[in-house]
């Protein structure tokens, strides 16, 4: 990124109450200064005295007259047009880079494959060149960037801890690299949690408190929110589903155990499965495929599945009900208010969502699914992206920021 | 419960921070005023004001010099010697009464047998002559009482719903008809949830924000503590996980399904197996308690183990196995800061823990196990009536109570 946004000096935000405002902006959109007042129980001079500084470092702006509501008009008070977060989700084999506004929505965005085994130096570096990219073209005042990584993250410290998948990412200092390089605060989180907090902030599951965001692609994992907030666990592993093992003796894993969710409905897994069934000459479509494009992926599998080929429906419906399994054991046990499907192999669509509702609502106690929608995820590709946008701003307008 | 504490007008709290320093006095015991005031970051003159106004309502006493710190002495807070609570825990064959002081602690219990399908009627008024028992031996001023029972939970309307286990029970008014015989606020909780309450507060977990409690009783289920609270999910429900399905086509529950763990493992699957181990002649010493006592018990089972019966430790050892993958994977998916196992088949002890702790310890991610320890429950049979005392001092020292 261009050195004019790397040396610009950061607004502070120097209290909680700056911080409250900051967040209902962000959250409810531009609002009266009456509003804003009665929704924080600020009275009229602190309110004041607040949003005068917040103009000050140009975070908030104040703009024209607030619709009446009788008497005196008020004036609307909006997060300042010009400010920028950048948002990154690095997925096992993609990344995708956007640059949002300060209310987290996207402007811009850049998607492209990258195998996250390459190391870090080489995935941040094309990192940086999609932030360029997607920054030049929606330009302003960078206040903070978020990034997803596809593993156990240590939140505090803003670098992945010990991630299987990604060889040359242990430690290393991701966060303090990328705030070295864009000249703003920088949080890290695992992928997951990031496309649950974009759902939650943007998506389908707009307002609500509890759910829980199941991510199948690559990996397979879950992203948890209760009380709105990311519950990561005590070492921060919380979400981690992909290994729970549903048979002793079930296909071996690259965990290095064996018979893992991830073993049966990954999307190694089921790339796996689907050359199997091309070869054996069980599947017309897929040996087409395979013969068309020499190698198999799930999306090959959602195609010919949707194309009414009777094999790769079945692998959709079996890999569906394996993991409808175990989402019944989590509704079980945490009774969230929405389970929310995303990731890639997501894309098979609607048949592996009646799968994981059938399992679920057969299994779970009544009183838990009585209300529950088990529903895809809405925002899709842009999920995580908007959720590292959402952290990042949480950062940038807290008064640590 | 006799007339002269049912009629008592009950101390008002009125402000929230009257409910902190309530609060703090009852986890943290007696504390100088000095030290009050540093905790809550009180100014002396509103500090002095709020105790003045809370040992008018005779809900704390100021006791004498408190150790000096150098300087002038600082008198020493503590709650009032004479609050009662009450705690109560109705399992599916037992139930418990204790009073304690208002810190909790547990100045008398009673147990007895007694079978939850007979009713509330039956039940409750058990409650309340065991209630008349211990607050004979030590009486006071009665502020609150919590219950704990067998099956899901309305919190806020302080009643069941559609419990599997507990006929007659259904949205039965068990708050309002404990709080007008006892002329106390009362809350009414799920059994689970006030175990894990009571380690936390008093026992094994002491101080831990993040905990999951398993009861392996007559049912299974597990009590949630996220941030110190109990988390309860939306309908309430959160912890069933004696119903999680093992097997499609495992031994039938009494739920209406097959597979269940608590079909596995549940005190009367485990009465029912020794049964047939005793009867088949595959256990000596199952047979010869079957022919002394015409019953057998998840006891008994634990009795034979523990004697070095071979098919009875199988039994402990074969249920610890599937309790443990059940565990693993709330482990991965949670990540909690430990585990506590209780409830009555929990007494087969240190067997069934070595199972538990190798079925966690081999399939969860080693950054979820690192640091967890997983352990019997410390308070036993009085883990329940302290969590539901401690539910109770909640509401007593809330505001709203």
């Amino acid at each position: 990124m261009s050195s004019a946004t790397g040396s610009g000096q950061q607004p502070r935000v120097v209290s909680g109450r700056q911080s409250e405002l900051l967040g209902l902006l962000r959250d409810e959109g531009a609002m009266s200064r009456v509003a804003l007042g009665e929704r924080l129980e600020l009275p009229r001079a602190k309110l004041t005295a607040e949003l005068a500084r917040l103009v000050d470092v140009g975070l908030v702006q104040v703009g024209g007259p607030a619709a009446s509501r009788g008497g005196r008009r008020s004036t609307l008070v909006h997060l300042a047009d010009d400010l920028r977060v950048l948002g990154v989700d690095v997925g096992a084999t993609s990344v995708t880079v956007a640059v949002t506004d300060g209310r987290c929505e996207v402007l811009e965005s850049r998607s492209e494959d990258c195998d996250v085994r390459s190391g870090p130096a080489q995935v941040l570096s094309r990192v940086a060149e999609l932030a360029d990219v997607v920054y030049a073209k929606a330009s302003g005042r960078l206040i903070g960037a978020g990034i997803g990584l596809p593993g156990p993250v240590s939140f505090r410290d803003g670098m992945p801890v010990a991630p299987p998948i990604m060889p040359g990412w242990d430690r290393y200092p991701v966060r303090d690299e990328l705030a070295g390089r864009w000249g703003c605060p920088v949080t890290v989180d695992n992928d997951v949690n990031a496309m649950a907090l974009g759902e939650r902030h943007a998506g389908v599951a707009r307002s609500l408190e509890d759910l829980i965001f199941v991510k199948v692609g690559t990996g397979i994992g879950c992203g948890i929110v209760l009380g709105g907030k990311v519950y990561r666990g005590v070492a921060g592993t919380a979400g981690d589903i992909g290994h729970i093992r549903l048979d002793d003796f079930g296909p071996a894993c690259a965990c290095g155990e064996v018979g893992c969710l991830e073993a049966y409905f990954g999307g190694s897994a089921l790339a796996r499965d689907a050359t199997t069934l091309a070869r054996s000459g069980r599947s017309v479509a897929l040996a087409t495929a395979l013969h068309d494009k020499g190698v198999l992926t799930a999306e090959d599998v959602g195609t010919a599945a949707a194309a009414g080929d009777f094999a790769a429906a079945n692998l959709v419906r079996e890999g569906g009900r394996r993991l409808g399994h175990v989402v019944a054991s989590l509704v079980s046990f945490l009774n969230p208010g929405m389970v929310v499907i995303g990731g890639g192999v997501s894309r098979l669509g609607h048949s592996l969502l009646a799968e994981v509702r059938s399992a679920v609502y057969r299994r779970s106690l009544p009183l838990a699914t009585g209300n529950l929608p088990i529903v895809l995820s809405e925002l899709g590709e842009l999920a995580g992206v908007t959720g590292a946008a959402w952290s990042a701003t949480d950062r940038a307008f807290s008064p640590a920021g």
